[in-house]
């Protein structure tokens, strides 16, 4: 038996990796109180003792659950979450290349549009070393390229039907214009996110 | 029924990535043809149009299986490896654990030590952005910290054995020295080495 989540605790300012939790809840018709960490704070609330008892490595999302135990990491909670239900499939290889598509997400995605994304709306571009634009910007350009690839033969990345696959890549890519990425250059990812936005229980990120 | 793998697809130059899936074959008794992957070569083998087919975000390992599909991501190939024995933990929160530290691995730990290993030994560390060294120097030692904080309590990552957590983060880490890391610092990470390395069946990196 799982313990259920008890509570979410997730960032200050819209975050794809904590909307990419509470999406998935939503779709499993799940509900969860939320507490908000303030991450521009000096030092941010994720980097103060009490919620590095949490987790450690001092980021949010964090899942609390009923036994106690905190689990961290967006796809790590994904999976939790999904484990036994149509959004994690059961066949040994499918279920790999469920989790090969959630790497790929936090190595090749998200370290490029999502940290783009803040540099843009709240950090300091200008600030970074030189060059730091150019090398998110490629990064990111790539990992929509191999997107866009897959999703010209696939309507979803895993068992022609929506996965956390899906709600992981979807977090990010959905708002990349946020980062400079225009979309309309990928028409398959477009078509995708009308598909993933349109299914029941599909919760919009809050901005 | 799972596909057994057919053949694994590494790199030319010592890869904690492509090693860490040949200690987790050794470590389960199983044996795999490889192929090795010039990454030097201009363009690198993993960015031509063959090996793309295989996986198109042009990066190793890969391991190709018996009914002809292909699985990327180390972390991935490490899970469907591992699942349904000993390696990966069936208890859900467990299984999720396993996972967050191997996400862990993938976004705070490889993205600092690897790639600053890679810029010591075969790239160009002095044509790099001003400040890239620094950057990475600090991700990677807040990564071993995170490391050496759980370790100082646990003899494992999870579940209080071995698991393909340990094997993802004993990849890069018993060869952080490489990129300039001390680990005479880190002694709860230096017991954990040495246990990691007394397992039967452990099989060393090639250098």
């Amino acid at each position: 038996m799982r313990p259920p989540p008890t509570r979410l605790f997730i960032s200050s300012i819209p975050s794809g990796n904590c909307y990419k939790v509470q999406l998935q809840l939503s779709l499993q018709g799940m509900r969860c109180p939320v507490t908000v960490m303030d991450i521009l704070a000096d030092p941010p609330e994720t980097r103060r003792p009490e919620f590095l008892s949490r987790n450690p490595n001092g980021r949010v999302p964090v899942m609390q659950l009923t036994d106690g135990s905190n689990l961290a990491e967006s796809n790590a909670i994904l999976f939790y979450l999904s484990a036994g239900t149509p959004f994690f499939p059961r066949h040994p290889l499918l279920a790999a290349q469920t989790l090969q598509w959630m790497f790929f997400e936090q190595y090749n995605h998200e370290p490029n549009i999502a940290v783009l994304r803040f540099l843009y709306r709240w950090g300091n571009l200008e600030g970074q070393p030189a060059g730091t634009e150019a090398r998110l910007r490629a990064g990111g350009l790539h990992a929509l390229g191999v997107m866009e690839q897959h999703l010209t033969r696939n309507d979803y990345f895993v068992a022609n039907r929506l996965t956390v696959a899906d709600v992981a890549l979807f977090a990010y890519t959905h708002i990349a214009p946020d980062a400079g990425f225009s979309l309309r250059y990928y028409p398959a990812i477009c078509k995708w996110i009308d598909r993933v936005s349109s299914h029941d229980r599909f919760l919009k990120i809050e901005d």
